[in-house]
């Protein structure tokens, strides 16, 4: 029987910075490569995988500005693949800690269809639990990681606080509103449309929710939906909202902050400043950037409970699943768009 | 013997608001009032203040603007007489804890001569101690306990760490500064004037300060005087200081924030903003505004510490005082010109 050597493989890599404006396809380009599968030519301690689905996360933006003022993510080089947090199948294996058709979580995965990657980041999924594989790219991945280090380590709130999130309907504000309710608090959520505020109300269990393009006026928003004033707010726009959130803080609130949306595709010299970090005195307010990278030693505890959580059906996740490694780009735009609803993943191949 | 049953006593109150620039003439009035001092007209559990000091605090000024948005101290009521951190002799006494001829602080002492004021919240000093009275003002008062929970408390910085200090030669910077060397780390300063960059260098053992007028490239300086970068910032400043303190943070840095001394004389809208909060997520910065108030079960603590460094000499502390009641418009717009040196007192009497 004939035996496949090579196999051709498509990737996205960065052709060109962005430094403003939402990426398109003169910066992400597709390119087929051929990956070897021959046992000579993989390097020990590495495994061929071919990828199977990838997590789509806004923090990408950051590296493909071009600049290293931003202080977020590291440049990614030019001509290189892309990389994600990802999940693959292993079909050939140089490392006795994994063998063929093991399935695999890496979160360093090239946005490819296959590729040739070192072992020792691999985690192993046990695909016989009643866990469908896309909740590791979100509720057991970067996303709900992201809203449990925010929730349950920074924020810390409790029950009755009032919890705000902004991009409620993204992947960290999905998981992060609904930690927040089952430690007994009130969430308000803010999305892009109307069918999103829905969402965040049905399925997520939100106690209230606004459309920020519909009411623009931020202040007028808050002083609606936190008559108590806000005691724990999780950023993940930063500007305007930010800015509007500081003139409703309650004494000690917690500002836990993931990320910053509205930052991303301006330059930093056109960004709308935020006038009133003054407020952080008077009510003694605690603003904290993370990244959960850092939080890793607690990704186990993390583990345990929102799995125990999916099981007992006591968080909901929803996915936006896109169709091949050719939709990647169009997947990754849709994060600034307000088009997507929930975690936003590719499924490369099944 | 003829004893004085009524006494005349200046005082300082608030005629009229100030939303914006540095209040005047128009916005504190001084007048005349009668204080009685005959024992039935004073209520018990009281005593009569006759007032030798009074210490001068930037944080006054968020109490003048009559506005409630800024969210830092509650507006002061017009017509009444203003009240600052003082110390004063006790010449009646209806308290069976105060005699007369003990001297007191009053965390709340109308800025005034003579005043009649409840016991509970005042405090006895030791005059027989080897401790010039001035210091109660600074090193033992507010400034010197604001610097403290700064650093000791917030801050937390280790041996070696680096660390900036805006308004550096004022009443809480310079005592901030020494904490931080007596912790053992490389401590920088900014101030407004040649002679004080230099009265940090010579007199607190800062080792490098810079004159925030002359050099007016904050990212410029700070690219200078932090080739490591900065691992804590005490802000007292706020504004484009805090805004280029985000482009040289490193990893962890913490931000405690005490005040914003470029923010209080501007209406809100009109402040610059500050554009790269981005930066917070990516080195994990934490910022946190803070009242020394909220850490009063520290007071103890930090006053065994303080006394213990001024008697071994291992903090230095400067006044500026000014003499007679007469002097405080002048003394409080001397915050904001930065022509004060150290700690600004009023003498009210000796």
């Amino acid at each position: 029987m004939a035996v496949a050597t090579v196999v051709e493989s498509k990737e996205w890599y960065l052709a060109a910075y962005a430094p403003e404006n939402v990426p398109n396809s003169d910066h992400l380009k597709l390119r087929t490569v051929n990956v070897s599968l021959q046992h000579d030519s993989i390097p020990d301690q590495h495994v061929v995988l071919q990828v199977l689905l990838i997590s789509v996360d806004p923090y990408l933006r950051s590296m493909i500005t071009g600049r290293v003022g931003d202080l977020y993510m590291p440049p990614h080089p030019l001509n290189k693949v892309m990389t994600e947090f990802g999940m693959g199948r292993v079909i050939r294996s140089k490392s006795s800690d994994f063998s063929e058709s093991d399935i695999v979580i890496y979160p360093f995965c090239p946005v490819a269809e296959y590729c040739v990657i070192p072992s020792n980041f691999l985690r192993k999924i046990d695909s016989t639990a009643d866990i469908a594989l896309p909740n590791y790219m979100s509720a057991l991945g970067v996303p709900g990681f992201t809203a449990w280090v925010a929730i349950e380590v920074i924020g810390d709130p409790k029950p009755g606080s009032n919890v705000f999130i902004s991009a409620a309907a993204g992947g960290v504000g999905m998981f992060a509103g609904q930690f927040a309710k089952l430690k007994g608090c009130r969430v308000v959520g803010s999305t892009g449309s109307d069918e999103k505020v829905q969402l965040l109300k049905d399925e997520f269990g939100f106690d209230e929710a606004f459309n920020y393009r519909k009411e623009t006026d931020f202040n007028a928003a808050l002083t609606k939906y936190f008559p108590n004033g806000i005691d724990l707010y999780l950023d993940n726009v930063g500007g305007e909202m930010l800015e509007a959130v500081l003139n409703h803080v309650n004494k000690g609130a917690r500002i836990p902050i993931s990320g910053m949306m509205s930052q991303y595709n301006t330059i930093p010299s056109e960004r709308k400043g935020v006038k009133n970090l003054l407020n952080l005195v008077g009510k003694e307010v605690k603003m904290e950037g993370f990244l959960c990278g850092s939080f890793l030693d607690r990704f186990g505890e993390f583990l345990q409970q929102m799995e125990t959580y999916l099981k007992e059906d006591k968080i909901k996740s929803k996915h936006e699943i896109n169709q091949g490694i050719e939709s990647f780009l169009d997947s990754f735009v849709s994060l600034f768009s307000s088009s997507n609803h929930g975690k936003v993943i590719v499924q490369v191949a099944t």
